[in-house]
């Protein structure tokens, strides 16, 4: 049999790897990956880190983790894969099996046969069609130049005012890069909230942290780019604003590129990625699709979505490289869309679906709730870690999870990241055995506490309300009891000032008499973290009250501002 | 119907949560908790962390959250609960119902009538039959009063020296503390490695770690501790040895403390602990018992250990104190015996059957692999992780996992345990879908790689050695063709020296005719972490070698002296 042909379009993150799994699978196949750009296997997720100086040298970005940057040598050497960069596929004919190419610097032709096809051609960002936006001075962060161009602008130190397009993931994280090469930023955002993989509360939070390093704007998009011979010189809002600076980074999104794939007769799904099946494979036989050009699988809802984030790809870069040589025995059964991000000292991530996924897909029989505590001791300087956790009412599995703060959120998103993967009901993680001692965690973890307070509360022991549903009735000027059970040196430190009547848990029972005497007011608890908060609900709902609930994750999840 | 009283026994970790988890069931309960020592609701495992000077306030182990010192005032005041500290329980009348307990300080004797009894007497330091063990100057870490005295020891700087006997957890945890105290520190275990959680391979790992810190003894025991004017001046060994030192810390376990449980009927295991159903009811109808004098179901094998951990006793407490109340509602169903346990700048943590315990066990169908790598990237200033995993060579379910390093080695272990929990396969870890992000993890993350090794190993894919096997063949002069495929600049920095060619990968298709012509010679390849290891097999494969292995973890897992 004659050696098995393998061509693959693309060569960041999902193509290498396909190819590489393909060369361990069978030393003699034919294995050639096209690369449009002059550079291959480019860890861009760290292009943000580079920018803001984490480190410096741009090869690191480019290196195995021997060392050796992975240029066209390293891949025929090491992996006997042959790479074109530079190259772009112009056409395939499937029916031949033949890819048609290009070189960009040359302008030489040719054509390769393959008897397997892996597309890997990404995703190109997204950009607003507005006047001036192709003015020196935009930029976007998505490729090897781009990261290139935002370094040279942190160690030339000329630039002092950027705004960054977009509050999303690669925005903020845009943000963190460019505050730290000292430049004074402003978020630009369409949504009423960053971040939007988050439910609004968790994001005002991290909305209130951003904002002490840098301008935040919402609900409003750019209308132009303002220039001066031919360079920016300032944002213009859809409102009329005038944001003056001498740098803008697009980050509104990024789109499939999926153009070659649409020309070949793939299958484009409504996300426009491509659709493949659980093999990588596409519509067409032996043509398969891996990373930020393919929609896959939402596994909660059963829905396509395009989840264009770099862990993936490498997964189905080598469920496709295997399949290629072994035929399809291999599977990638979809994502429940796991991300993380760092924002300056916080940590934000999030597994599953959030209250608003949830009902953006028809799933609405859910419970959430909030848990704001620490990740470890406070003597082992524990830092704060909040959790919004949703769970299905009936099968009380875990539906999703938000975790953000300065603690150790990259655990607890995994911790529910396994969870859900695992389809495991609160009921079973209230128990779950998970590595303890002060260095790493509390006694109960924060994510065993979170599913205790689910427990609690789909079990009709804790009544509960969050901080958005409280600031509305709060709005309403509804008649409330509200209860703050905190220390009187904790209230004069910090309080919300909405009203609020202090009573110290300790103090509670023995002076019960002074609440009103209408059990049937509404009254909201709460403490630090509501976890006396909820034990004062107890005491009020045990001496008659009737309709008490406890401001979920207490004073440390509440968004809005504070009296102090 | 009259209050329920609920009478608890023990007031360090599992007696007050489940007394104060009673409490926010039943407002109008009576809830006793008697506690023979001065304090309550120690955090026991912060101990060596205070006596290392990780923080300076004692009182930070007896408090609230909120920084109230949990004391009998604040469990009245707060939780309702009376408490009865210096108290001792001498008997009681299952028949009717009541316990009589002596004052420990007054000598006043008295009697408590209860419906529900909850038992959660711990467990007691285990001490060598050995003379001179009640000399001045030995200790255990087992109360606050030991951690008062070592910490003494710390802060009056005069002791030099000190043995710590027990390579175990808390031993190893009680060096760390003295090592910071600025002690030279000699540790003597009985058994061939420390640590016994961890199989051999890994434990040397983190032997040789320890080795930098402190002298590490081995299959050797304490025989005499001997003394002058009855105060400890050295440690004598079985072997004849003798250690000076001022200081002894005994850490070679504890035993369930279950006298009073075994006087009154309770039924005792055999591992010493009560035996409890899920319900953590004992066989006694109203009697419970929790935490450390309990024992537990393994989940993995079904049979039961003595697990003393501070987290699973917290999640017992908590449903004996429901059960208690609300009859038996909720369960807890065992444990998988997951643990970590902070060694200077190495975590050391494990989840699951260890390859020994699981042959200890009577399971032997089961695959090991080694992963050692970052977790996170280089250009992030990741740290090493090594993994030794074990599945189940049929169902292929994860059966276990140990990880050490000084990487973040609490996430990996807690992946694991919830991939245990969920009753993963390896080939639904493989895609698992974790939070990726450069600041947190690589883009395959290191448990998913190590899911990917033990996959092509179970597949056939990946044949491999570990280096005590490969050191056994090493030492008895097998002849075999040893491979090393890193660049000579890794191999003049570091190396094994085991009479290994040197060959980089990137060459090896190219010289593989300077390889001995014979194809059926044993071959055992290797890089830094064995992934290039890995590639060169399969090069040597198609080229007809039959008798390829890879060494698992490569030069980062070897155990053993090296060359350089």
């Amino acid at each position: 049999m004659a050696n098995k042909r393998i061509v693959v379009i693309g060569g960041s993150a999902a193509g290498p790897k396909a190819a590489s799994r393909a060369r361990r699978l069978d030393e003699n196949a034919q294995i050639t990956l096209i690369q449009k750009s002059a550079d291959l296997s480019m860890a861009s997720c760290g292009y943000p880190y580079y920018v803001g100086g984490f480190f410096d040298d741009r090869d690191q970005l480019l290196c195995s983790p021997a060392g050796v940057v992975r240029d066209s040598r390293f891949f025929w050497n090491a992996k006997k894969i042959e790479t074109m960069v530079r190259t772009e596929v112009v056409s395939v004919d499937t029916k031949r099996k033949e890819v048609s190419f290009v070189n960009l610097v040359t302008g030489e032709k040719g054509s390769l046969p393959y008897d397997k096809l892996i597309i890997a051609t990404g995703a190109v960002p997204r950009k607003p069609p507005v006047p001036g936006v192709d003015l020196d001075g935009i930029s976007t962060l998505q490729s090897m130049q781009d990261a290139d161009f935002l370094r040279k602008v942190k160690d030339e130190g000329k630039i002092k005012k950027a705004v960054v397009v977009g509050g999303g993931l690669i925005g903020i994280e845009t943000c963190e890069a460019l505050h730290l090469a000292g430049i004074e930023i402003t978020i630009v955002e369409m949504l009423p909230q960053l971040l939007t993989f988050l439910d609004l509360q968790m994001a005002k939070i991290v909305q209130n942290y951003v904002q002490t390093k840098a301008n935040v704007i919402l609900e409003n998009g750019v209308s132009a780019f303002i220039g001066e011979d031919g360079k920016l010189k300032a944002v213009k809002l859809q409102n009329g604003t005038e944001i003056p600076c001498e740098l803008a980074v697009i980050a509104i999104g990024v789109i499939p590129n999926v153009g070659l794939a649409r020309e070949i007769g793939v299958n484009i799904g409504k996300t426009g990625g491509i659709i493949v099946d659980e093999h990588m494979q596409t519509n067409i036989e032996d043509v398969y699709a891996v990373g930020d050009c393919v929609e896959m699988k939402n596994l909660i809802t059963g829905y396509p979505v395009h989840a264009p984030y770099g862990d993936l790809a490498n997964l189905q870069g080598r469920v496709a490289g295997e399949n290629a040589i072994m035929g399809n025995v291999k599977r990638f059964p979809g994502t429940i869309q796991t991300g993380i991000c760092k924002v300056f000292d916080y940590g934000v991530g999030a597994t599953g679906l959030s209250e608003q996924n949830a009902i953006r897909n028809g799933i609405t029989n859910f419970e959430t709730v909030f848990n704001a505590s620490l990740d470890k001791p406070g003597f082992m300087q524990g830092n704060l870690l909040i959790t919004k956790l949703v769970a299905d009412k009936n099968s009380r599995k875990i539906l999703g999870a938000q975790v953000i703060g300065p603690g150790d959120v990259s655990k607890q998103v995994a911790i529910w990241a396994m969870a859900i993967k695992g389809g495991l009901t609160v009921d079973e993680m209230v128990n779950a055995d998970l590595p303890y001692a002060p260095p790493y965690s509390l006694a109960i973890d924060h994510s065993i506490a979170t599913a205790h307070i689910m427990q609690n509360k789909l079990d009709g022991l804790l009544k509960s309300i969050n901080a958005l549903e409280f600031k509305e009735r709060l709005d309403k000027g509804e008649k409330m009891l509200l209860l703050d059970v905190r220390n009187p040196d904790e209230f004069e430190a910090i309080r919300l000032g909405v009203g609020e009547v202090l009573i110290p848990l300790g103090q509670l029972r023995n002076r019960i008499n002074e609440l009103p005497a209408d059990k049937d007011m509404p009254v909201v608890t709460w403490c630090k973290i509501s976890l006396r908060g909820y034990e004062a609900s107890i005491i009020l709902k045990a001496n008659g009250y009737k309709n008490v609930q406890v401001l979920e994750g207490g004073i440390m999840a509440w968004p809005f501002a504070r009296e102090k």
